[in-house]
């Protein structure tokens, strides 16, 4: 976990709805499985056989993009809405879940596909643990 | 609505599985709604009354980063996922509804909010439209 | 045009530094070509010649991405800093230029990098139109 | 630095163009500035004081966004085009500057401030670490 997410959390004036150490394990899975999903998508560009991982490059992308967004929501707890936590958490999850499938079937031959999937799965369970205690 | 959206969508050389007046409408009506909750977070940041405006603009740049994050999703068409595209336009709509009531709060007294919360209803209607044509 | 964004222009409540025809013109400009790149990448995924078209759909990812954060950067004129709007302008239109030349490649081959390069063209004019009135 | 970054770079197929360890240092300092800029925003809009620092959220959001496109820049080496990275760090470093001097006025008041200005130096200077190295 970087330092900078939790001191981030504790210098935030006012009280904050959800469990801090969730929050913050789950805003860091989230910046990590992004990263990892863009490198991931590149590195698929650049594999000889990338006709064959087509569905994986664009499964990158949308994890990409939706666990960049959910970490963006979840650093915000000024006026906080659970609902939009909540809905947003649920569909993060799910593009982690599909993400982390289609990464896992390439996994033996592409060892960014490997990295790739191990992000998706710790993301997908720091999602759904901090989904666990919103109500 | 642009004319490149629904052109994109015509030069895609696989088939879509999604009505394509419902997803170019909804793409559409994203783009539109992401620009206006930007805008409006920063009209609100500069009126005079501000401390009684952060919570109209927490909700802005929420639904901004997802209005832009649910396009990029439904511009894509390779390796199609339901599930992705179903969780993310609920947590879209959640989002735009969240919005238009903060914005409609503060619509008399701000022209940006009434401009902007038209814009969220819009997209809500749009984001509801093709979720009801998922599986 | 779109509607929305003159809209929300002439309803900030200060004054904005920059020529509001020209900076409306290039916000929409670089909503539509950060769209139109987005497809384009997807479309190029989807093309059996996938294999030739990497550098294309790597091209249109950059200025996807940097479109859609000049497009927010120059949404916002609270604290306005003509440094950030100029160098993120230029870096832009650098983005512009490189993707326009590269779909310009496959035109003749694939429609949809035909109307991303034209949309990659208008947004690099659109961009360097407002950067010439920046000191 | 996070080991999902250097383990992304060192699974890309082709060879890279840049110094594995500037890049990657580029990265992760880039992600956590986005991260610390999206939190002071938010942390900004709660103080009671929120009417003095609209020009600190401004640039805070503007520094978020060019971070975290600057991320996704650097994270894509198929295609590699030196003049799109060379002139989005040399716009990247400008926010990062402006940003950490705004922040650092509001350091004694503002622990959040204090923190962001340090991620907000730190990667200005891993953007021009980099920067030096690029022809």
């Amino acid at each position: 976990m970087t330092t900078t997410t939790m001191a981030m959390l504790d210098t935030y004036p006012k009280s904050i709805n959800l469990d801090r150490a969730k929050l913050a394990a789950a805003i860091d899975a989230l910046m990590a499985c992004s990263e990892a999903c863009t490198s991931c998508a590149d590195a698929c560009l650049s594999e000889d056989m990338v006709a064959e991982l087509t569905k994986c490059i664009r499964t990158d992308l949308d994890c990409a993009d939706i666990c960049a967004t959910t970490a963006r929501v979840l650093s915000r707890h000024t006026g906080y809405d659970a609902n939009i936590s909540r809905t947003l958490l649920e569909a993060c999850a799910t593009a982690c879940k599909a993400c982390g499938d289609e990464c896992a079937r390439h996994a033996d031959m592409h060892e960014h596909c490997r990295i790739c999937a191990d992000a998706c799965r710790a993301c997908e369970q720091a999602c759904r643990d901090l989904l666990a205690t919103i109500n």
